[in-house]
């Protein structure tokens, strides 16, 4: 992966986190969840579309890491390349990592300092940011890295070390159950569409 | 289903649509393209977040007709109505249809008129309208479907034919190949948040 001024594309500055550990069970207990195959596809078209720099899969567990790494070579030399190349495009600046300290140092060490974190998640934490607000923080130059939970959201802890926790997507009415694949798309498209 | 005014939910006049046929292929083919059993899970759970009235899945194969219905009765009344009773009140205004002409004739009883039919896709069209202008129409009394094809994308005659064409999602680059999870998120929450 290139530094942010070489890459060309709009917010190459910007990594998408998607992390499986710490995260919350249904029962609110720390776990790490299962990767979903589809999450990796999603993930990188929507990372794709809207230009970002990197997207990273964090998980500790060494049989998903493989899994993870069989798509890829699917996708990005093996049949799929050929097949669908659109999505070896989308692959192409998306890694898997086995811990989030780990995501956190590549990003440094591309972009040549550390990313501010920005923190996801689906409940009400205080002191978090407006949508509005982020948009007008983030830029094209500074590094930035959005950091998403899979299972039942982020661990407490990882979400208030954060350097922003970004607000809730609010639907329209009690229920608030967005698969992270679809939060990930609002939340792109509330802070960098044009 | 209820009608409108006793249902409740904020947008209980629009509808969602995934259709599977008549779309195209990648050769540019039309087809009927295959249910992707996370759809489901998502554009059911996204619906349900914006307070949609129905999420309507359209299939004319009745194998996966008999899938989808294998997968509701799981989640509705099956093992997963315990284990996870959110998908269940996701699923509550799901149903599968066997043509498109079936899903608008459903609506209509339901609403008591006909909707305006609101195309979506990721070409560019003559003469669509802007998500903002789009935005404006909307409202909480006249019934709307908001039509998605899956694959390649409708066929272009449904397009044609539809009430409205809304412009395709834009990201920031050359790359434009949304999930229609991720693209269905966004449009909704372009539409109808707040």
């Amino acid at each position: 992966m290139k530094r942010a001024e070489e890459r060309g594309s709009h917010y190459a500055n910007i990594s998408l986190i998607l992390t499986h550990y710490p995260v919350y069970n249904k029962n609110k207990e720390v776990v790490v969840s299962s990767v979903t195959t589809l999450d990796i596809h999603d993930l990188s078209r929507i990372a794709k579309t809207f230009g970002l720099g990197a997207f990273y899969i964090v998980t500790p567990l060494k049989s998903q890491i493989a899994l993870i790494e069989r798509i890829f070579s699917h996708w990005k030399t093996g049949f799929g390349s050929d097949y669908n190349p659109t999505r070896k495009e989308a692959f192409g600046n998306t890694c898997v990592v086995d811990n989030l300290g780990s995501a956190f140092r590549l990003i440094m060490n591309h972009e040549g300092k550390r990313p501010k974190i920005i923190a996801t998640g689906a409940r009400e934490v205080p002191n978090s940011i407006k949508f509005h607000e982020m948009k007008r923080i983030i830029n094209f130059k500074d590094p930035f890295a959005i950091l998403l939970g899979s299972g039942w959201g982020l661990e407490r802890d990882i979400i208030m070390k954060s350097d922003y926790i970004l607000e809730p997507i609010k639907g329209l009415g009690n229920y608030n159950h967005l698969p992270v694949r679809g939060a990930a798309a609002i939340i792109l498209d509330r802070l960098l569409s044009p």
